[in-house]
């Protein structure tokens, strides 16, 4: 060994901060056709970045939307093996207007990376790809344990080629462990292994009324009118407080065990400062009897995230509008069933649909919650070598987000994850102005290469 | 006279369609910005062809947003004079894929002509010149009556300069009467004049919720949510039924009396094909215990003619909003004020705006509804004329549309208004594929010149 970790990376960091900065300036939005050779770009990037650290069989593969990147190194015989996930697409920008300075131009400032993705999940996955190369430089290139990369272009849509992928190639993909890098530290400087994600249904629902938009004047009083339908439905499926009235939709929702619920409570939480400072809003709302943490890591909930119907353009038009759309997901926490959850929701639907009118559910993506168990050596060792790095303790969250892509690998390779993230509470992941904070990029790449070292050893 | 009325519009057919179409060619949308040149060049293709039928004092006169056109022909001493309105504006065409022909390229089929303003009101407002024109063909120059027009340009915005010239020009627009073609016929065939018209306030309600958009997966369960907050909102509204439920709202609507009621229950009224041919749609919707015609012609009612908010792109983006916006109006019936309609609806927004949201309620525009007396002289000569061209007694009806103007003339100018309208219930106004039956528009210039002599006799 010709140094430490710490030294190699505080050495490299101007250049591990232009190569990030290249890759943040693709824009690989998944979810907009008209960006499908940007994402391919940032697939190819990707790859040629795993090539030069010294990764094995490269390969960008084709499939039914954005290419998956695999790659492996394997010659640690006898030592654990790793498989290192991450995405290389994002969300898209809007409202662009929000955005301080532009998303695909990565801009630091006040320490941090703005740019969309830079923490969700770019900044994040190319950690990895640098603490492999800080580890082979210092061990004369080799690694402490095996390692294999699969990084896809579609979490942001749903994950549907890499959900079909995995199944199909366990062997090529055995591991002991994943490695999963799209999470946050619960708050700046504390160590924290994320050990439970809530699951996500996401749909379309398409009301019809009339067979074309109507004259209010002409027809007000006495024709069906399709947002108003739209909005009564929504309206009936949460009430003011957020409990869902999908009949059955809480029939296998599991409270946490109580020494988790405890251990919650011991975390730093203002809630003050989480209203102001990171939902920005005058009250939180949400079910009454459960903490604030409760409610966004481990309940339910029904969101609509966009709706449009009508007109809508400056001014005034007299429609009864005949179309509306909105798009309405459901957060699923573990032992609910997405299939049992989105039938109950078709039903719901139906069932509630007002006179005249026509509902649509379509089905967009869909997977279940998990959790994970923090006893395991890979999650202990994990946990150990990130209390040594930040100096404090880790602690053991859960994320109101999802990540479909765990529960496949608990399923077909029968592994757990390591949900080690460095994002920050207040990213702004989906949001304008997305950033990932300079410092916890670098203490990233350490913190992954001591996990290799560590877990190897 | 050299001829019948008849004979000379029969003659001039050709021409008289040659001119609506180059009139319908005008994409002259008053709400879209973007239209402000087409907007002008409509008022003055209108000049010019009043000019050409011989109106003196023809001026454009400019407003604070679209242009106004004026002209009279005053050489009929002793005569009674008819003030002629109508609107060169139209509604913007969108959606435009459902159009079958485009909405500016007047398409003559099936002995109709299809163009967006055809019927609303480029359409009907032409006879009224054309009626000018045949008479002074056959009369040798002179005419009958006095006549003035006025003729505006935001009657689909809210018509606020025309309500602005009325009141501060009273001499100049002193009339026995308003001639207003901008209605249908009941059916084809019937001899319609319209007596009473709805009011309408227009507003739009913006919900902020977030200093941002935020995750839906790290922050649902307890952020606001724009989108359904303003779902609701709106949803507490009004019931199922159509029945609103904004307190007060109801305290000064009076039924129509009895005799006028009776007088719809006979008028050829088919539910059946009303829903199938008229509304297309499985069912109708609206306050029980009231009739349909009642139900559309002299009940309030609120609409949502759009809403927008979030994520409404292809594909899933997991966002809870931070804004929503909606498009609400109210429609009025004769007695209920305007501004306490719109207080009434302001309290109820302020009061039901849910936790953690903020709504802004903005007024667009807003007119009081009316109705007319069928035996003022003027009407009841209209209503002579129009059974004789038709061959069958003329039917008094309301419209559930609101003509502001109409209103103003009786409050300024102390005149009550013949709506002599020639339009279809089917015609599809503000709505795609927009028509305007060709035979109508040559009846309706021998029944508007009918009228002029008759009144004038």
């Amino acid at each position: 060994m010709t140094g430490t970790i710490e030294t190699y990376v505080r050495q490299n960091e101007a250049r591990f901060l232009d190569e990030l900065n290249e890759f943040l300036r693709i824009p690989s939005i998944s979810t907009l056709p008209e960006h499908k050779g940007d994402v391919q770009r940032a697939a190819e990037f990707v790859a040629a970045k795993l090539t030069a650290a010294g990764l094995d069989h490269v390969e960008i593969i084709p499939t039914a939307k954005h290419p998956l990147v695999y790659a492996d190194w394997l010659h640690a015989p006898g030592k654990p093996t790793v498989l290192c996930y991450g995405h290389y697409d994002v969300q898209p920008p809007d409202p662009l207007e929000l955005w301080h300075t532009p998303p695909f131009e990565p801009t630091l400032r006040d320490g941090n990376i703005y740019a969309r993705g830079s923490a969700d999940d770019k900044g994040q996955m190319y950690m990895h790809i640098k603490a492999v190369e800080t580890l082979r430089a210092l061990h004369g290139g080799k690694l402490p344990v095996n390692v294999k990369f699969l990084i896809e272009g579609e979490e942001e849509v749903g994950g549907a080629s890499i959900a079909k992928y995995v199944p199909q190639h366990k062997e090529k993909l055995k591991a002991d462990v994943a490695l999963v890098s799209d999470t946050a530290l619960y708050a700046e400087g504390i160590p924290t292994l994320c050990i439970g994600l809530r699951g996500l249904i996401y749909t379309e629902v398409e009301c019809t009324a009339t067979m074309r938009d109507l004259h209010s004047g002409l027809y007000g009083g006495a024709a069906p009118n399709a947002v108003f339908a739209l909005v009564e439905l929504l309206a009936k499926a949460k009430d003011s407080n957020g409990v869902i009235q999908i009949p059955g939709i809480y029939d296998d929702v599991k409270r946490p065990d109580a020494t988790e619920l405890e251990s919650w409570d011991t975390l730093p939480f203002e809630e003050a400062s989480f209203l102001k400072n990171e939902v920005g809003s005058t009250a939180l709302t949400g079910e009454p009897g459960y903490t604030v943490l409760e409610r966004i890591w481990a309940r339910p909930t029904l969101e609509v995230h966009g709706i449009a119907g009508g007109f809508t353009g400056a001014g005034s038009k007299t429609v009864i509008p005949a179309k509306a759309t909105a798009k309405v997901s459901l957060r699923l926490v573990p032992d609910q069933d997405p299939g049992k959850v989105i039938e109950a929701f078709r039903k719901f639907v139906e069932a509630n649909a007002p006179a005249g009118t026509k509902m649509e559910l379509r089905v967009l993506n869909g997977g279940p919650g998990l959790v994970v168990n923090p006893s395991h050596p890979a999650i202990a060792t994990a946990a150990e070598v990130f209390g040594k790095v930040m100096g404090r303790p880790t602690v053991f969250t859960r994320s109101g987000g999802s990540i479909p892509i765990v529960g496949d690998f608990a399923e077909h390779l029968g592994i757990p994850t390591v949900l080690m993230g460095f994002g920050l509470p207040d990213d702004g992941l989906h949001s304008p102005n997305e950033k990932y904070c300079l410092k916890n990029y670098y203490t990233g790449i350490v913190t992954i290469a001591h996990f290799f070292e560590r877990y190897g050893a």
